[in-house]
């Protein structure tokens, strides 16, 4: 079987499988506040060029967002997201279990605009019949593989401080958004209010970074974590495997391993003339493909579908991961072109 | 430095550990769909007795607690605890931030009785202008490193029978509970509606299990996973370390190894004739000890400071683990000694 | 000043008003339990030929909508509405704050059709990384002045038989709705599990009647609107209105009034050949007037801007209520001719 | 029947309801946008000699808590409660409900003193895994008939301010605590961050007058009132009531007669030597007497049972109201006499 499906399918990459088990009999206080946790959250202070920044390790993602958007809103105050946000689409309503209320706009390959942002803005925030729109909710990589450029990014930045907003990253897939676009980390420090720093999807047994660098976001953070059940105990088990993803630049190569995968399956599906639903310059690609060359591909292909494009065609989605070998992608294209002749 | 702060210091015991590592690199489904979540839920299906309870893997014990209560109450119903229960001290307001009340008794011994359950439903069940009590929360080992008999179990039981209410048991260290009583796997499935067998405090890298035995509490109860953001993406590190803690008897073991450290410790305490805050069979020790001990002792031993006994003196928390030896509960001993004389 | 700016800018009608103060030194208990809502609710019941339903009165249209749907929904719950539905464009988020989600549709002439329902139900029901639909919620007449008809409220109840979903329907121009369609306060009793009987829009000070006819909504409900500060304490004011506008006809009397008002004000404009946003027979009529004619209008009539039609007009709102006379509506034709010359 | 069951069993003073008759079928602006509502709101600003004091009308109490409540706090922050307070015991969980905790000092004649406040504060304030205390909630006069002198006010004062917490009193009795304190509006005004001043249990039909006085709780509030439903569409029938019963003096008026009416029972009750639950100074009275008096006393009075004192003896409220006579006072005293020989 062919392994496609996601970047979340396997454990860890194996230095960071061996710093846990190198660290696995020491005896550490729990709930972050130990050495690793320090070592990390220092180690993306740096990378961020921001010293001031807060950083806090969450075991998932769904975990993050909630947490973070519930801890920065008040009861009346709404998000802004594109309609494909993760929190939209693949949280089960945890944006509203707090109380808020997502104001969508369409996105625009899987991004909103500043554009965007203003009209909601200029639409809701002076309306009191109406929750106010204050924070900016984006993912990077989107949920359809596409990236924010930095000059985005600041364009929302411009947008979020004319009306007081926050922006805020969720950044599961940030590592392969920095490979793809003009941005490093110093960049979403210096545009997000707050944002992740993914570990789940590139290489991490499990966790994200919260980086905070809005100092009226940082109070009583951690009792919002505790009380949502996103500070574990053993905390430092998310500290060791940062510290030892980040320090030596790991992070940053298996998420070029990764995009590096996809391009040459992005080119071998281009050759093979495949239509993709979306231009997508990172690990995500969505071919569309014949319904029965989609049946045929799920004997020997892990994948997941996405959509239905028309009566005979079927969107899916295929995902590298830095574990994803050339030959695994000259594989899968080789079934393709033999299913598609 | 001898730690004795808490059964959660390290990471895994090497045999969950290694299971970790075997697996590492095999690609599968997520969230709680492979094979190795199947395999643990059917463990604990067997040592349960239970074919027909629903087992659901979650990262921490906050969030097992707050989704499964979360997901029993409607929104006027509230929660019967001890007040020395850990929903109550130690989750910074998760079951309010559900919304929903906590009806308080004082604990005895660190455990709620059939009698004061009995007494709060009389008060409010049919008063309109309360919330309604639906369950009854109990932690076993209790926080205090009590343990309910089997007899206990049975008339919480009767009692939320009478009033229509489940019973849940936050099981946290529920191996040690087992170890120290007279009761089984199969004995909280008969009697609860709801448990854990938590993992993170019996030699697992994180996890509880929760176990399902209502069918009334079934529906629905992974989308409350996902909106509480306590469905893991890697899900199966979850299955696989059970698997690994359950297959062979190795979990009962870990509790069997941290109770009789504390046993040795116990009895040590005793020659020395020094007083407890309360009488625990199991892994938490209180020790009341002269503010000067306190403190000296802070140099060479971890541990956690609990509540002023009286001005000159401080009750203190010795926790055992699985890995605590003869040797460092021996040379705990000595220390005290000298520092007693 | 000619006053069309809505139906709830005076007091109560006359004779509800009098009920009110030939009643207002009885001494009465509070919270409902008072044979005036026992009257009232008898009479509704009557009317609604439905013995069994629960009836419950409260004070304001937003509690209604907020109290119900937080008691009918679980957690991971939603509500499907059309998007100019009240509870997604007046109510400040009022739903969101419960925790719930609101599946949008677009609004057809300001309704949902059970086609759309059923999308939405396809879409999410079995999708477990979504909230699931739970009640379909519609107003009648809708924020637009259209209405259901009878085959469309039956239409309604199918889909929601099929997804095993709750209807409800706010009415707070519930009266009107009858008046201009073939549907009767029983036709809701037997298509909706619960909907509201307006008072504030209808001729009351304030209030709005609650309807439960499924038995599954109707347990613990009161609990629910103390909670949610829903229940008055001097509930029999309510009471006391509902009866006196029930029992001999006048609530439907004024409905017909004030649709009478609007429908010579619709015939008048029509005459004057003014474009309107939306085809409305009942008591809301838009008209798309000229940006200069708005202003002007402004000196000597009372009304709400809509929305902008295009850069030089503009969509306003015209509410007739049971005290709109025909000499004020012929006033504001006449006002209307004179600036439109 | 004589009435002293409590102090809004009938509707409003007549002066209150002419008043509403009087502009019955004017014209105004919803939401409390009128200008009954500015006159009421400026009256209360000159009584409480705090022109910058934001006033809002709302129709309940519960709601009126509900709603401030909300608004203040953060989600990991609590309230601090007497356990006689009414957001404990008369609101069915309305406050944990908007997700927060309410940690319970034992009452002391009904009231929480500044030295229970510290102890929660010094236990929780600095505590991570708890919610964190941020608001003293206090009722003038209590639930027990108790009352607040202004040297307590302005103790609770003080260590609001040493741990950086809001004080809010919830005033539905406010007037009959003036009468019987030497505190005055202004001194709520000076005191607390924010107080309501109760209409419903003083001679209006329904409301609640909710002043804030600290700046930083006024942003959004109106937004709040919407989100919980405490907008009322007809506000202007609370500025008109408000207005009416503050202008001449009318509300403390009202007040006063109630307290009078008080004494002449409390007076009468001790000479009949009967004991008291407690020593209240206002219109609640609770004395004890044998089950059978009560008993005997359900057919000629309407009261409220409150608490069983002993196996014989029962403890029943008495309330007398602006409407209570002397003579109705000295028939209740006569046939408790009658009843006690």
């Amino acid at each position: 079987m062919l392994h496609f499906r996601n970047d979340y399918s396997n454990g860890a990459h194996p230095k960071v499988m061996e710093a846990l088990c190198k660290t696995n009999l020491e005896l550490t206080v729990g709930y972050g506040m130990d050495p690793y946790c320090q070592k990390a959250a220092d180690l993306i202070r740096q990378l961020c060029n921001c010293p001031t920044a807060e950083v806090h390790f969450i075991p998932g993602g769904t975990q993050a967002n909630k947490t973070a958007l519930g801890a920065f809103l008040r009861p009346w105050e709404a998000v802004i997201a594109p309609d494909s946000g993760h929190i939209q689409v693949h949280e089960a309503g945890a944006i509203e279990h707090n109380g808020h209320r997502i104001f969508l706009a369409p996105a625009i390959d899987g991004k909103i605009t500043a554009q965007q942002v203003k009209k909601l803005c200029l639409a809701y925030c002076n309306d009191e019949t109406s929750p106010a729109p204050k924070v900016v909710y984006i993912s990077n990589t989107t949920e359809l593989g596409t990236v924010y450029s930095k000059e985005e990014l600041l364009q929302l930045r411009q947008v979020c401080d004319e009306f007081g907003l926050y922006l805020y990253c969720d950044g599961a897939r940030l590592a392969c958004a920095m490979v793809v676009s003009d941005t490093s980390f110093a960049d979403y420090a210096a545009t997000c209010d707050a944002f992740t720093i993914g570990g789940t999807k590139n290489g991490l047994l499990f966790g994200e970074a919260m980086v905070i660098t809005n100092a009226d976001l940082m109070p009583s953070f951690r009792r919002c974590l505790k009380q949502q059940g996103a500070m574990l105990a053993k905390g430092r088990l998310l500290g060791v495997q940062y510290a030892a993803a980040l320090e030596d630049g790991l992070y940053m190569e298996l998420a070029h391993d990764s995009v590096k995968a996809a391009q040459r399956l992005s080119a071998g599906l281009q050759a093979l003339s495949i239509p993709m639903l979306i231009d997508s310059p990172s690990n995500q690609l969505f071919p569309i493909l014949p319904n029965a060359v989609v049946e045929a591909l799920k004997d020997q292909v892990s994948f997941e579908v996405w959509s239905a494009a028309d009566e005979n065609h079927t969107c899916i989605r295929f995902v590298t991961a830095w574990h994803t070998t050339e030959q695994e992608v000259d594989a899968l294209l080789a079934l393709l072109k033999k299913l598609m002749a």
